[in-house]
This record gives C-alpha cells, structure tokens and sequence, in this order.
C-alpha cells in the first residue's frame, strides 16, 4: 500500500470559493471584514506568514491592516496597539503573530483581545468556549486538520459519524494552539482522542501510543519524529510541522515532523508537507475573520461555529 | 492481587485539615469568605449536596447562603438571583447546582456568574484558563480525582512526575464537569491522557481503551460499566460514578460505575464509591471559596491554582 496524499491545496480552494460567496454576501449587507495582524520584532516565519495573509486578503477583497512593532516594542505598546485595533470599526479579526519577545507576557496580550475579534481563539474565553463544545472561533490550524480529514473521508464515501465514533484520534504535541484545541475537535466528533507529549518518546516510545491511531495527527515541532514503526498499515496521518532543513545541497526546505518517506508506504492517507493543512490554514483564518464581521458589536453571546 | 483501598476520607480529613488554618489566616486578614448555593426545583440528589456544604461551611466557619428556587423559575429569575450574588461581598464563590429546569439555558446562567467567584469554573473563561493550563479555579470533582491521586503516589513513595510521565491516564466520559476537565489536569501532570465516551463502548469495546490505562478514571455514570475484563492487572482504578441502586432488599445504594467485586481482585488500587473521590470533592470546592475571598475585587488576572 502506497498513501494517498490528501491535497491541501485543493482542499483550501474548495473552501476559498465558498469564502469569496460569503464576502459578496456580507459585503451586499454592508458587513466590513478586515484582519489586524499584530507582531513584534523580526521573526522570518511569522513575516512571510503575514505577507501571504496580507495579499491572500486582498485577493478575496477583506481588509488588512499590518501593525509590525520593534523587537523592542514593551508590553504597553502592544496593549495599546490592541486597544486600537479593538475600537476599530473595519478590522473584524485580530491575529497577533508568534513569537512575542521574551518581555512581553503573551499571554497577558491575548487577554486583551476583544473576544469577538479573536479569530485564533486564544483568549481564554474563546478557549472556554471551543473545550466546551460550543466554539465562537475555531483556531485555524486544528480547523484545517479536522476540515481537511472530514474532506478526505467525504470524498472516500465514509459516514464521518461511523468513522469518528469507532475510531481513535492521536495528537502528538500538546501546544496550546494546535495540541490541545485538535483534541477538543476530535472530543467533539465524538471519537476517541488520546494526546501524548514529548515524554511519551522519552519514556517507553511514542509508538506505544501512536500505532494505535486509526487517525494520527503530528504537531510536535520535531522533523522526522513520526516514522513507519510508529504508524499502524492503513492509519491516516496528518502532518501538522513546520520544520526548515538544511539538505545536503545546502538549500533550506520546508518539512514536517513526519519521514514522509518511510510512512508513506504504510499509511492509508498522508497530508505532506507542504501543501497539506497549511494552504487549508491561511483560508479558514480569513473565514474566520470574515464570520467574525457578521458578529452584532459588543455581543458576547453568539456562537460562530460548530466545532 | 487485590486493589488497595484509596481512603477519600482520610485524604479530605488532611485537606480541611489544612483548610481550617487557611480560613484562620483569611479570617486575620479581614477576609470573608462565603459560598451561594443557587438550585431551581427539588432534585433529591441536589438538595442532599446543598445541604452537605452548607453544613460544612458552618463547620469551618465558612458563610453560606442557599438560595433555592422553584422549578417554575425563569431563567430571568435565576440572571437576577446571579446578578445579586455577584455584587454581595460575603459571598466569595458561587455554586449552581445541576440539573436546572429544562426551560433555562445552563450556559447562559455560567456565563453570568462573575468568574472571580466561579468556584465550579463553569464560565467560559475559567473553562478556558484551565484549559491553557493556568487555572484559576479547579471544577471540584476532577480536581478531588487528581488530589486523591497524587496523595496515594506520594504516600506510596512514587515521584509524581516520573510517575505521570510514564503513564497512560484513561478518562471514560467526556462531560464538561467532570470528564473534560480530568483530562486538562492529566495534560498539566504531562502525563498521556485518552478521552473516550459512550461511543466507544458501542463500537468494538471499551476494554480495547482501558485495558492500555495505567489509571482509569471513570465519570460515565453508569452502574457497573467497568467490570475485571477492562482493567489490565495493577491499574490504579478511580470510580467517580454516583448512581442509585436499588438491591434485592429494596434499599437503594449509591454505587459506582465500577463493578468494584470483579474489579478488586485485578486493581492495583481503586477508589471506591462511596469514600473515594466524594469527600474530597466537597472540601476542594470549599477551599476554592475560602481562595476566591482573596481575589481582589473586579480582579480577572489572578490565578489561584496550580493545575
């Protein structure tokens, strides 16, 4: 058996048409969709993530607005960054990009974003919100895994209801913004979900836990942590890293935390890196951002998604 | 084998034991702590649970002010009798006992609670905080299963953390109240955690996920769901399961969802039902009172607990 590749790419235009409805539709209601992106200092990967939302946006017509500070940037700056971009009438989305500098209390920043601009969902609130099974925002990362494996299953002619309650989800890594929030949306579909963490390697092997995967999602942050003794023959596996590596040519790659070349023989379905839950990614945060435009202001009560 | 008894008793008698002092030491300080007890109709099971705490609080000197409803409260009613309490400086925390009439919307009553005095943490917010990892408030039955947890591995002279680094926690049930919070808790010790629900019993078996547990926590609310056969040899087994039964005398039991006889001679330890997770449960919830008074007022930034 050769994996299938689930094609990211094709996945995020499929949901891009449907997006360029909705913004045609919010626009005839006279909604204003637009995206803050918030960052400090000069980290390379968070620039070109930026950029490629910033001119993804103009594409389907929602504004954006960059709001790139110094690495020197204090925590004050920021909250009064945020407390702009809060009052402003045109933004409906705030994303503040990864990392802060080691000074400022991230945190402490998330706390300040208006929750019903919080398109990642990392205000507590939203965080709440998502673990208890009635989500405002869904952080887009997890969004794409789970949106990419519900396409893959459709497309496959499985009931995704017959296959999430009979099956059992992994999560390897356990941050925050990926980790934790996939198990909710694995909880949510009613499967069983086991998250395991950099101690499971260390203590026994990882394989221990991740060959009992019918659905194996990897977002440890560790090139080529997942090979095909950790992979049971026929698991779906979803690579979630972003990783650069050095070739022996010397030129810089994008990989994940999956040898895609030893697990591809074995599992059923692989999203690759890149070109798997990346593409999928930047198109549900403008989603996001374009629901978030629908939100009457100052409501606190409505509800955006099911999870 | 046969499982060592997990003595809830003992353990909660060391945890007031230590209350006590604390309430001593707010009490020096000015502090008044206070627990509102908000109910709408008459469960038997509701009442039996007010009534405990409230005669616990006067034991500790601890005020205490029930506030019970009729069934044919509005939710109006209950938004008002919320209001009032969040503005009452006696009352530190506030406990809304389940189940509430069908007619009022249990999430929009959580989400009015002041999430300072949110001693259950069923606000969005303190969900989401736990969730992060940084809580302020514990829900106080998941948070009795982990204290009763780490007492048996300390006085077994187990390190805690070498201890949850190498083990697979396996949480059977997934409610907001219990389940999901459990496993928030077993991520924060690092430990591997699975979550399954009913589905995986319906679907190939509950044993294919318990039988892998190094501890089982069971909050599924089912007499007798666990039996010897989904235990693997030496497990540490805690019931959190309150269910009546009725015996063939005609007295009605509270039993577990363990089936402690067959369970017993396999477990390497196991907290029974009644005296396990139940007594300890009661004095978290008024420890997390006795914290909540020394929140500063209109404060959302303080966090009380470590995880």
């Amino acid at each position: 058996m050769t994996a299938r590749v689930m094609d990211g790419r094709a996945c995020a235009r499929a949901l891009a048409a449907g997006l360029a409805d909705e913004v045609a539709r919010l626009r005839d209601r006279g909604g204003r969709p637009g995206l803050a992106i918030v960052s400090a200092g000069s980290d390379h990967g968070a620039a070109l993530y930026g950029r490629r939302l910033q001119r993804l946006s103009a594409e389907f017509g929602i504004g954006h607005a960059a709001r790139p500070l110094p690495a020197t940037a204090t925590q004050a700056d920021l909250l009064g960054v945020i407390a702009e971009l809060n009052a402003d009438p045109d933004l409906s989305g705030i994303l503040v990009l990864r990392p802060l500098p080691p000074h400022v209390d991230e945190s402490a920043v998330f706390r300040a974003l208006d929750p019903a601009k919080d398109v990642e969902a990392v205000h507590p609130e939203n965080a709440g919100l998502l673990t208890l099974g009635v989500p405002r925002f869904v952080p887009s990362t997890p969004a794409a895994v789970f949106h990419l494996l519900d396409t893959w299953l459709d497309a496959a002619g499985e009931d995704r209801a017959d296959f999430y309650h009979r099956s059992r989800i992994v999560v390897v890594g356990r941050s925050n913004t990926v980790g934790k929030p996939a198990v909710a949306l694995g909880c949510a579909r009613e499967a069983s979900v086991e998250s395991v963490d950099v101690w499971a390697d260390r203590t026994g092997g990882l394989g221990r836990h991740t060959r009992w995967a019918d659905v194996l999602v990897v977002a440890a942050g560790r090139p080529g942590l997942i090979r095909a003794e950790h992979v049971t023959p026929g698991a779906i596996v979803i690579d979630v890293g972003i990783n650069a590596s050095t070739g022996s040519d010397g030129r810089v790659r994008t990989v994940g935390d999956v040898d895609a070349a030893s697990v591809a023989p074995r599992a059923g379905a692989l999203s690759p890196v890149p070109g798997g839950v990346g593409p999928v990614t930047d198109v549900w945060l403008l989603r996001s951002t374009v629901r978030a435009a629908s939100l009457r202001p100052g409501s606190d009560r409505t509800l955006l998604e099911v999870p």
